[in-house]
This record gives C-alpha cells, structure tokens and sequence, in this order.
C-alpha cells in the first residue's frame, strides 16, 4: 500500500466530476468516467430496477413485446366516421391527446379545441354556450388512447369527425386517427372560429369521401414501407413528414381521379394534399399506435407501449402494466420559436404524436432528417447523435426503418423503461410547441425529453407487480 | 550534415510510396504524402499549367463565369415542338447525346434509338428502311449541345418530339430537354419496338399538351428551389430525382386539374408522372445546362461549362475555349449490374446527363443522397467522400444547393480544369449502365469518372489561346 505513491498516480473517478478536478489541480493525472445512480439517487426505485435488470419473466416479456411490435404490418384500410368506427365512441364524448384530465385543469389550447368540436357538432350555437354545455357536465371526455385512437396536439376527435382507419394485418388490431388539418388555424392547436369550422365540414363532406373513393379503388395501403422509403428521403415522419405526404399523393391521386368523384372535389382534394406537408403526420402515428398496440399488455414487459401528453401532463404506459398511466409534469420546450414569441408564450408539451418516437421514429430516427435542424433547432450532427443516444435506451432496432446515415442500420425502437431509468437518458421527442392560450396556433417546434418520474413510477409499478 | 544521422532519422517522403517504405523497413520514420505530378509526369500539359495557374486573367474570367453560373434562376417556361422552338432544327435532322459522333462509330443503343426516332417521325417505315436512310446521308446528326438542348442516355431528338423550354431568367438564355419516358424498353436506351413508338405517340399528342395546358395555369415555375429541397430530401437530380419528381407532381396536379384538360387524358399524365421516380431527371438537365450556358464563353476562363458522353467518346467543354470540344474514349462503368449482366455487357459512359455534375449536382451533391449507393453502389461514407473531394477541383460552392449532411454548406460547384490537372482528381459522375446492344435497355448504374485526357486537352488548348 505504501509503495502506491512512489508511483506516478492515475485515477480513475466514477460520477461527481469535482473529485477528478481536485486530482488534476495537485499535479495527477485523472480519468473521468460520466455515471450517476440510477433515479437520481431514489433507493426505493433504485431497488425496483434492480429487481427487474436481468429478471428472466421481464426479459422474457421484452422479447414478446418487441417481437410483435416488429412483426406489425399497419395498412390503411380505408376512411369512416368516428362514430360508427371507434370502439365506445358514443352520444356526447369527445376523445383529447395525452393521459386523463379533467376539462378544469385542460391548457389553453385543449378547452379551445373542445369549444370547437362542440360548435363542429352543433351541440352548442357560441363558445358560450359550449362551455356552459362542457360546465353542466353534458359533455364526457377520455384519452383517444382509451379508444385505439390518436390525435395531433388536443387531439380532439368528436363523433362525426372523418378516421383514418389502420389495420395491422399481422395482429388484427385497429388504430384511428383523425385527418390533418394543415398550418395556421386549426382545431388541434385550439383554433375554433369560422373558418376553422368550415374547413372540418368540408373535410367530413368532401375531403373524406373523396378519399373513401379513391382508397377504394387503390385497395388496402402497406404504410411500413412508404414510410421507411421516406425515412431515405429526409423525413423522421413525426414533425417532417414532405416526402411521406409526397409519396402518400402519387399513390392517391391516380386513384382518386379514377374513382369517378366529380372533377371539382377532385381537384379540391389534391389541391389540399399537396398543400400541407404535414398530411402524412397522423397516418404516421396511427400506424406507430397499430404497431404500438400490438406490443401492449405483456404481463412483465418494461417496454414503453404509449407516450402522450395533454399540455399540464406527460404520460407513459408500459406493456407490462396495461392500461395504467404514469404521469409528471409536461415539459414546457425549449425549441426554435416563430418571431414575436417566446417560452413564455408556450402552452405545456401537447399531443399524442409522441407515439411515433414510442416506434421509433421522429425524435428516434431524427439521423434519417437532417435538415429537420432548420426547424426544431440543432446541427445535423446533433440529429445523428440522438438517434445514437437513443440506442442505449431501446431494445432493439426496427430492421423496416432503415436509417442510410447509420448504413443502413435500422432506427433504435421499444423503449425499455429500466434503461430510462437507470443510464438517465431520456426519451428525446421533436415536437410543434402550441400558444398557451386557444387558437393563437404554433408558435414554435424544439426537441424535448419525456420527464423522468414517468419512468421512475413505472419501474416501481412493475416491479410491484413483479412481487405479488 | 555529418551529424544529421547522429539523431533519430525522421522523413517525410513526397510522391512514389516505395521509398518510404525502404526507410521504414531499414528501422526508421517516414510519413508518406501522396503526390503524382500534374498530368501524369506529361512536361508540355504541365507547362501549360503553370503558365495558366495565378494568370490574373484566367482567374477573372472564371470569378465571371462563376458568378454567371450561380446568378442563374432556371424556370421551366413550359413545353414546346422541338422543331419550333429549338434554335437551327431543320429538316431531318436529329440531336443526339455527347460531343460530335458520325452514324458508323455510334454505339449500338445511339443508333437503335435513333432508328426509333426515324420511325416515330414516319421517315421510314422499318428498321431496314431507316438504316437505308441514314446511309444515305439524308439525315443530319448533331450534338444536343449545339443547339442549347441536352438529353439522358442516347439523348436523341428528333423534330416532332414534345421538350421542356427552360430560361435563365437572370441571363435571358434557354436550355430544352426532351421528356422522360420511364424506365424499361425506352428509345434513351436503345429500343425501338411498337410499344416504345406508342409511348412516344401518346406523350407528343397526350401528355405535352396536358402538361403544357397545366403550366399555363401554374405560370413560370422556379426550378433552383425546387432542386434545393429536393437535395434536402435525399436526391441528388442526376441518378435519383424520387423528391424531385414528387416535388414536381404536387405542383403539376392542382394545375392539371384546373387546365380543363378532358378527364381521362388528367388522368393518364398523373399516373404516368407518379409513376416515374425519373421523370424529373431531364428537367435537372435543362436547368443545370441553362445555369452553365450562362458561364460559357468567358475567355480564359478554365471552369469546365459542359461534360458529356456518346458512349465512345466523353467530351467536355471549358467556358474559356467556346465550341471547342476536348475527348477521350468513354469509360466503361464499374457499377452495381443488374442480375444476368456484367461490365462486358456494357455500352460506354453515355449521356448528356453529366451537365448535373457540371453543375456541382448529381455525383457532386451525392452527400445529399446516402441512399443512392443501393443503385450506384458503394457505402454512405463514400457519398460523403465523393462530395469532400469534388471540393478540390471546383472554383466554389453554390449556396442555393445546400447539403444537410455538410451542415448545410454548398454543393461544390465550377470544375476548374487546372484543378482537374494538378490534383489528378477525376470529376465523379453517377450514371446508368445501357446494354451495349439497342433496346436491351439499362443493366445497371453506378459511379464513373470523366477522363483526364479531356482536362489536359483542355488546358493546353487554353494556354495556347492564351499566347496567342
């Protein structure tokens, strides 16, 4: 022991940094190697994890899970009306983005989409009315998610509203979502005046049944390798999506114009596809939430199944807890903000899109979008690097995603909560950013990080369960 | 100098390896830089060179021509009749791909390609017929690029062809291209069949008025811009134009539909342009030949304004030297081949679509476009290789045309010639491979490299003019 210091002294210091300085200021030469315990240090969830690292039904669940997640092949399978398709969608309800909430404590933008769907239903004659309606508890709301459904931002899907309906044909599940609105005014950023309301009864009344027709007689959609061929062509498919909207209009536009709606429609409806590249967005994430729920409900599995937030909430579902929700406080994002706003204008991180990083994609495959820096902020490299960072977090990699960045290799997807946990990595999610208050639209896009406690409770949750 | 072998011997060795490694194996330090003199060791080229290097008037005239290239703002203008509109078609005469070639030493899909054209123009009424004609000497043969026009592979237009009228709006010069028929048995290649007429036939009576009815309606169309996001989207114009192409359709579809064009002719021009991930491909051409023509023709002027191939011979011109044309024997492409074919298949490089990678696109870009080594071969670290070297031989990059992958820096753009002939870097190209028989049509593509010998002509032919 004594003769350690005739030598010439190297360390080596695991975790608080200051240590390895104290040893650089005297004159030796230090390593540091970056870790910190697990939870930031909680014991209890420290415990947790490490009841659940290595355990064989948890692996076991994993394998099962991200197996089936792999093997999903989401179609679309045509277009219907939320009512007649969505199960237990019924009289006066109204399904919101995010995990559970009550109208009270809703943000800005939700309350304003809702007033709107009221007044798209007719159940109210003024935002007045409507909100004495919502008030009087005449109107029921629940998470799209209890509904195999998504939604953009408030994600507001009312009973008459057009669905995209997705299929994966290699389970039988189905996945809804509603159709993309564009920029500007809109319902999902809590927009609800006139010219809102027109655009959604144009949609439902011409926009959806021209694209009934058309997919009709284009017959059912593979939409696994549309996306991945826009993955090649510089999209993340959650808030890039020009080339899979592109892709989406040379497969319908042939079929709509033979489909024999009249030439007016016709014409309304690529006019407007091939105006918004964001078209694509929702069937984006009805296919992840096809692929997703695929995976769900595997007793023991610390995959992440759902990732969503309502804007007062962020919330996550493990497979292997089934229908519970695990919340904290929805981040509000630091991003690239239009001119004249700034954070201080943003409503809390917003919608159920960040069901395509649950796949995978978006934040995940942002090595597949470079150019997406221009818009949420960054250098290409640091893309690249999230994607990279996010292989340490997930399960796997998705073969079907194939990221020419990486050559070729495929996006890192299933998310394993325990190593959220334990390496403190977190979910990295590109995101619109919304106006706190209702109608103003987006303000703004950033990359953001799903909060820690989500996983913290989750891995306490299932290692619970683990025991009884 | 006696004491320098008292120390330990540390060379750095310039030019052939091979000493280097003598002094290596005898025990010491070398650090090898590769070096070849300029023009492989050629003492009258390298002459030239020197006299051209630092020659204030050579770097004038290429700040101008530079300048000239990247002021340049191609707008497709709309389509017309070859025969109408392009300058000097008279006749039986047809343009075909590459620097000057008489009917004898044409490659054979040049000449079924140009049997086909005399059959669509009904000049003849068989093969036999044709070739009869062309012995003859009753039909005049004449490069594409003497007439302001270019074209993909054999390149050939004939009289009664439909072309796209590109202007430079910022030098008031027009390039023209022919239209893209698709892949498969297609003139470009060589065939000649009834099917390959039919096709020709519907896109002279169907498909060029539809479009051209369509430009009426959308007006001046900006092609810089749209190549820019293209090139954000994964293409580099030349070999892959999928974004291009979309980018093109969501343009045309709207205005198509709005022209008043009968239902069932929409129709047809929408499905066959979505179902051509090509058919941007001679668009990039007459908008990368329009920004050129802009830089030709400045004296003294080493930047290369045309490189092209006839599939015996590559040619290229320097702006400096006007008409001029500098050749070599055309390589044969070291590519991906398609089953069944090999290199010993293959025709010569081929094509007029070379003037995208005079234009710092197609292999110059190929950082743009990872994904593009599944068609050309090679890994995504090479397409970023190819885009780094093409830096040393270019006079600058053009901000319009920014590349993700380089944070967004230019593409390199303006091949200086004496920078060809000093580094020994060859101008990299991305093409298809043709079947050396007509009408077999493409087996391949790959990444070629135009011939030094061009540049060395080149070079002496601009020393001597400046001497004189």
């Amino acid at each position: 022991m004594s003769s350690l210091f005739d030598r010439e002294l190297r360390v080596v210091n695991v975790g608080i940094a200051s240590f390895a300085d104290a040893i650089r200021q005297s004159g030796a030469h230090a390593t540091q190697v970056e870790w910190a315990p697990p939870a930031q240090g909680d014991r209890a969830t420290g415990a947790a994890l490490a009841a659940l690292v290595n355990h064989p039904r948890v692996e076991a669940a994993n394998a099962k899970a991200f197996s089936a997640y792999s093997a999903a092949m989401p179609v679309l399978e045509g277009i219907g009306t939320a009512r007649n398709c969505i199960p237990r969608m019924a009289g006066r309800m109204l399904l919101h983005a995010g995990p559970p909430i009550e109208w009270k404590r809703m943000c800005g933008p939700m309350q304003g989409a809702i007033v709107g769907a009221i007044l798209y239903e007719r159940w109210a004659r003024g935002e007045k009315e409507a909100r004495a309606l919502v008030a009087g508890g005449k109107v029921r709301f629940a998470p799209c998610h209890h509904h195999d459904a998504v939604g953009p931002m408030a994600g507001i899907i009312s009973p008459s509203m057009p669905v995209w309906i997705v299929r994966n044909s290699a389970g039988g599940n189905r996945a809804y979502s509603n159709l993309n609105e564009g920029l500007g005014k809109v319902l999902r950023f809590g927009a609800n005046g006139p010219e809102v309301l027109a655009r959604l009864n144009w949609m439902r009344d011409s926009l959806a049944p021209t694209l009934g027709a058309a997919l009709k007689v284009l017959g059912p959609l593979e939409l696994k390798p549309l996306m991945a061929q826009a993955l090649h062509m510089g999209d993340e498919v959650h808030n890039r999506n020009a080339a899979a909207s592109g892709l989406l209009l040379k497969r319908l536009v042939p079929a709509i114009l033979k489909s024999g709606v009249p030439a007016a429609e016709a014409a309304a409806a690529c006019e407007f596809i091939a105006g918004n590249d964001h078209f694509f967005l929702n069937l984006s994430m009805a296919a992840s939430k096809a692929m997703l729920d695929a995976a769900a409900n595997v007793p023991g599995a610390s995959m992440v199944s759902v990732m969503c937030r309502n804007g007062v909430e962020f919330g996550i579902r493990l497979s292997g807890t089934g229908a519970k929700w695990f919340t904290a406080p929805a981040p509000v994002v630091d991003g690239l903000y239009f001119p004249g706003y700034s954070k201080a204008d943003a409503a809390g991180d917003l919608g159920d899109s960040a069901i395509t990083e649950t796949a995978g994609l978006g934040g995940f495959a942002m090595a597949a979008a470079p150019a997406i820096v221009k818009f949420v902020g960054g250098t290409p490299a640091d893309a690249l690097g999230h994607t990279l960072a996010m292989g340490h977090i997930t399960l796997g990699r998705n073969s079907a995603f194939t990221l020419p960045a990486l050559n070729f290799g495929g996006t890192p997807a299933g998310i394993d909560a325990r190593n959220v946990v334990d390496t403190g990595i977190l979910p990295v999610i590109n995101t619109g950013i919304a106006h706190k208050q209702a109608g103003i639209g987006q303000i703004g896009a950033g990359v953001t990080r799903a909060p820690l406690a989500c996983f913290t409770h989750a891995i306490r949750a299932l290692a619970q369960g683990l025991k009884e």
